[in-house]
């Protein structure tokens, strides 16, 4: 008897993106002459720069050659492109190239790491929070039941709203794995390191894992804010790190990021032994991922090319100006508004239901947003834009959001 | 406390292709003079066709123009390749775009699918087979303590060895998860269509799933052998199938595959209704993937083109003619061999213990194939060769392998 894995039947029906993507479509197809603005999905909108495009111009072409064809690469990524990530982005933080896990891109990460540890592990979440850490854990049975608000029965959350200016306390219950994003999806809040740090001192002393996730990193602006988790002390022994191309250099379609598992960082055993997270993800990743294309991690080392790093930073410039104008705007209208200065969200309270204002701004504007309700129940009020959209586009939508007059 | 997942601490210490790579590495620094031939991974060393590297540049440039960027794209893959896919590789056989889903490769999927079955449910595997049905199984709770010979206690093993003509044999202990891979890795041996049959009745009698490893098809030369599970009448009720560009177009390097899973195939709920596979996996995708690149993705439209399918074929046929090389020397050797011929792989009785025949190999002669016992016990006498490498190479390990008088 072929019995499904039961824990799925506990997921909402649909990933909320995809839950979007329908909707959209949906509305398309009815009002096939209205130009839709997707401010939405967080996908990212300029072209790839011209070190990207070199780089990967160039390694097409090796592998045309029988003398520059490259074959399967090592799972954990190719040691030119580990040891750029270690130069480049972990500079004096005490990481190693065999630290550096290449992969197909955060989502993957974020979404497989769980697999390390046992399912009675329990896992806190912020609320809001992207929707993945969520629902990777609920598949693998650590989600329980779902309650009507959104929230699963069996999951520890930390609600981020304008009552605790979105910064997550420390919970009552103790928590075996906790999910951390900053800049933070979808609020566009940040954490100081001494916010931080009060997340590592409590990993450390109740023996719990962070998982963070600072695929947003690039965005950060204001000084003080760290962009990796390792600026913190003590991080090394109860943290790993998640980052992402996708949106520091518009590899959304590209697809490529990396874990960061430092080997002092350790899980128990049933014997009481404490086994490397290092040496059970490189099994993970060896046993169920065949690496990343070649193409893909030659491009990703010219992101950390000094030219490379000029031309994405540029791009960034402008998605944060983007995020800037959203953000005035929401603020001339009255609307409470987080994000947009570190972050390429801004997060605005909204005087409806989430999803409401998502139809009426869909049908009425031809803006796609994502409403705060799909990423937990603290969102419910909430409306996410992301500064990702054209210059061009993004003023439009404000025009429009402006003809509203919410 | 961050308890691990305790089956990891039932797998073997590293993925036997690590462990092959790890041998050779140290061998090779020992000898930094020897020039080795490898014939064990299974990579292939034909550089990329025209074709597809045509496709790969369109693809760049479109990336570099705003006009043209693509970003985040369907989950599920492309419209284009998934019709692309149905109309070349599955014309007649009932099966709909809607069906394909495309991945960065078979290895990911074939890891991955397990996932959405009850951890209690029986998985039935060759011996020997390919590691990963194996090890995804032991670290997802379905394997059970390893016994000594390399097999895990909570597993139902059908042998495949000269003495069956390598044709698995029907379990008396009843499976809900079947893997089945032909043209089979490692032995190169292939079903008939009735062979197949007998599987399929099987599987739909005892309400159990087939997962069908096709990423060897495009090697079948001889009429009458299945290239696809739906072929089979009734396997598109009970049968996933996992195909790769790997091997067919020397994708390794780039990663792309797919599964196919049909909307008629159920597994059963906890209350006894029937849930769609293709529902599941769809969630599964939409969560925790994010699509395989678009260049990748357009590379591999390129393989189902005319003229794109001329020049695979063409290097397949090269891989052929190296199979069927080591073939004709392991026989005139007295050796007993199968494969090589509808398969790239050669699978040779050896005179002594697999692993002792892979160091005398390597050592004396500088060709690395893959022991036998890697894949399980049934191969502990038998040994693994590729025709994927060069000819000269090809030759050369030949002349080798003659010299060892064995």
């Amino acid at each position: 008897m072929a019995d499904i894995n039961a824990n799925y039947l506990n997921l909402r029906s649909s990933y909320l993106f995809s839950e979007i993507a329908a909707r959209v479509a949906a509305h398309a197809a009815k009002n096939p002459d209205q130009k839709i603005i997707r401010l939405g999905i967080g996908d990212v909108t300029q072209p790839l720069v011209p070190s990207v495009i070199k780089a990967l111009q160039d390694a097409v072409n090796e592998q045309s050659t029988a003398a520059g064809f490259k074959g399967y690469g090592p799972e954990q990524g190719y040691d030119f492109l580990r040891e750029a990530i270690v130069k480049d982005s972990y500079p004096g933080l005490g990481i190693g190239a065999d630290e550096i896990f290449v992969s197909d891109g955060a989502k993957c990460d974020v979404g497989n790491f769980q697999e390390l540890f046992a399912t009675g592990c329990k896992v806190a979440i912020t609320d809001p929070v992207y929707p993945v850490y969520a629902d990777a854990n609920v598949m693998a049975g650590r989600g329980g039941a779902p309650d009507g608000s959104g929230r699963f029965a069996g999951m520890i959350y930390l609600p981020c709203t304008a009552e605790n200016g979105f910064v997550p306390e420390l919970p009552k219950e103790k928590p075996d794995l906790i999910y951390l994003c900053y800049p933070n999806n979808p609020t566009g809040t940040v954490l100081t390191r001494d916010q931080l740090k009060v997340w590592v001192d409590y990993a450390r002393k109740n023996d719990a894992i962070i998982f963070y996730d600072s695929a947003y990193e690039c965005f950060i602006r204001e000084p003080g804010i760290p962009h990796s988790i390792y600026e913190v002390d003590g991080a090394r022994e109860v943290a790993v790190e998640f980052r992402s191309y996708s949106k520091t250099a518009g590899f959304t379609g590209l697809r490529c990021g990396y874990a960061v598992v430092p080997k002092t960082v350790t899980g128990k055993a049933p014997d009481g032994s404490r086994v490397a997270l290092n040496t059970l993800w490189n099994r993970r990743q060896t046993t169920k991922y065949n690496g990343c294309p070649y193409i893909v991690q030659r491009a990703a080392e010219a992101v950390h090319s000094a030219q490379g790093k000029k031309e994405v930073t540029a791009v960034v410039e402008g998605y944060l100006a983007n995020s800037k104008l959203i953000k005035n705007a929401f603020e001339k209208m009255g609307l409470t508004v987080v994000g947009g200065t570190n972050a390429p969200y801004v997060w605005v309270k909204v005087p409806m239901n989430s999803w409401d204002f998502f139809t009426l701004l869909l049908e009425k504007a031809g803006v796609v947003g994502t409403p705060g309700a799909g990423f937990g129940p603290s969102g419910q009020e909430y409306f996410r834009l992301t500064g990702f959209g054209s210059p061009e586009n993004t003023r439009e939508a404000i025009e429009r959001l402006r003809s509203l007059k919410l």
